[in-house]
């Protein structure tokens, strides 16, 4: 991180930071769940990644609605107010100073008698973590380390009748899996197919590409995540006129993509420079097509005009 | 628990007890991991469920071979021996003055820098979590709850190019999304098909059923954990002459079985009596049918050898 933007000043963040578990502000080093919480034991929990921006973070509602969903297809009932849950964000954000920030929420299963069984009554483990952020934006640069080279593995996303693609949990082995192929390869981000050989996905990103006829991103038919982030960006395409398709693609018609990029919380959009060691664009520069661009700067106008309008950055 | 059998004498268990975390024996209440930890944050760690008879655990080979290869697929070089881990098991045991217990042994990737992509380096997090439980054996009532009710579930065991199921891991939400559609079926154990739809196993279980023909269990090409019952159970079975089968079954095919059981390390051997709804075998009666009952005989008579020859129980 080149430099403080954020107006935390001279504080050293690593010292001072401070994590949210179970209602309490504890101390990072501090920050404990029990080995018996259901969360360690079998990753029984549901998650959020979100992005603070100025303060507050991005697109509350979408992500506090689908934490919901996670929440309801865990069948975990934790009795808590979504108004509780983000007070929780802004308090960890306030305590450490930090108004551009990425933050994770989770809620587990807690410990619960018995082993595999999840039982009715939950005592749930509230657990935020925030971590400095410098945002990217206009005229800064951005959060991520420059354009991807995605790397298509043999680890295949899982059907959603094993592990439903639109619940974001504690359980991400199949993430984690894809990753390690990458080891050797040198590329930063899996393109993981969906078990018919359709490309589904990155490990930590929803997926776009453009062919000249339209912006196209995996429908959510497949186990995909409805990543807020991917939805933004559908929107502000379609507010611009661009046409996008949502549907069903086969990994050849990747290939003949003239721009490919990623999207999540952390990174907002990333450029993909190269698919399986091809460059993306075919003249090998590896740059940010002119669509990518275009939708990069108009993320960050909305994020400027919606978080940061009247403040001078 | 009916009685005490273990040695333990009038010891309160809940308020003796301690775990080892970390290469230090702590009390239960105060065993915690980092939030961080990617145990916690991903399910990204190893684990064994194993049986202590007699102050030994069954089989620590196999169990430790087991774990290896979790840990080899999840490229998690902890970089301790199986001896430093058995050690950690024993002094757990012998802490809590427990001859006859579940212990379960996890490994977990630890906390590392960055967020998903897993480093090389692991500073792991070692779990020994044990609890008193009496052992069934000759003579005495076994540990599960009578016969198991299976139910076929929707949830679909994931194929293993999405998460490979001879890996034993914390990420155990697949498990528990099939046990969660039980709540209003009353069963207690999950008949989970493969994605081919054909029989893979229980939620915490090994399947086998017997037609007449042979003693029958799904093979290992499928995803199915390599059980150390399962595999315990094979032996028996064929030294004594009883043919078996690994194969690759149809539910159609369990539903004309005369006999059904399931094996894990706590239950051993359970007899099923109803499968969706319907007694196996025929007669209502529900109870254990001849193949089982030897089958569970022997396995007692072997444990009694093996762990406890000599003493008096």
């Amino acid at each position: 991180m080149s430099e403080r933007r954020d107006g935390s000043g001279a504080r050293d963040p690593d010292e001072e930071r401070r994590y949210h578990v179970d209602g309490e502000l504890v101390p990072a080093s501090g920050a404990t769940v029990s080995v018996e919480d259901r969360g360690f034991a079998y990753g029984d929990a549901a998650f959020e990644t979100l992005r603070a921006y100025g303060g507050e973070v991005f697109r509350w509602d979408a992500h506090a609605a689908r934490l919901a969903d996670t929440c309801e297809t865990l069948g975990l009932d934790h009795g808590l107010t979504d108004a509780d849950l983000k007070a929780r964000i802004d308090e960890t954000l306030a305590a450490n100073d930090f108004r551009d920030a990425y933050v994770k929420l989770s809620i587990s299963r807690g410990v619960q008698p018995g082993t595999l069984d999840p039982q009715p009554e939950v005592d749930p483990t509230v657990v935020v973590i925030a971590k400095l952020l410098p945002r990217g934006g206009v005229d800064s640069a951005p959060v991520h380390d420059g354009p991807a080279a995605l790397q298509t593995t043999k680890t295949r996303k899982p059907a959603s009748r094993a592990l439903p693609a639109d619940a974001k949990t504690h359980n991400y082995l199949n993430g984690i899996l894809a990753r390690l192929e990458l080891r050797v390869t040198g590329a930063d981000e899996a393109l993981m197919l969906d078990p018919d050989g359709n490309v589904a996905e990155g490990a930590t990103s929803n997926f776009f590409f453009a062919d000249g006829t339209a912006l196209k991103t995996p429908s959510l038919d497949g186990p995909i995540l409805p990543g807020v982030t991917r939805r933004a960006v559908i929107e502000i395409a379609e507010a611009e006129g661009i046409p996008v398709e949502e549907g069903t693609y086969a990994p050849d018609a990747v290939r003949e993509a003239d721009e490919v990029f990623l999207t999540n919380s952390t990174w907002e959009i990333r450029p993909v420079a190269t698919v399986d060691g091809i460059a993306v664009d075919g003249d090998g520069e590896g740059v940010e097509g002119p669509l990518t661009a275009l939708l990069s700067r108009l993320f960050d106008r909305r994020v400027e005009e919606r978080y940061y309008e009247g403040e001078r950055l």
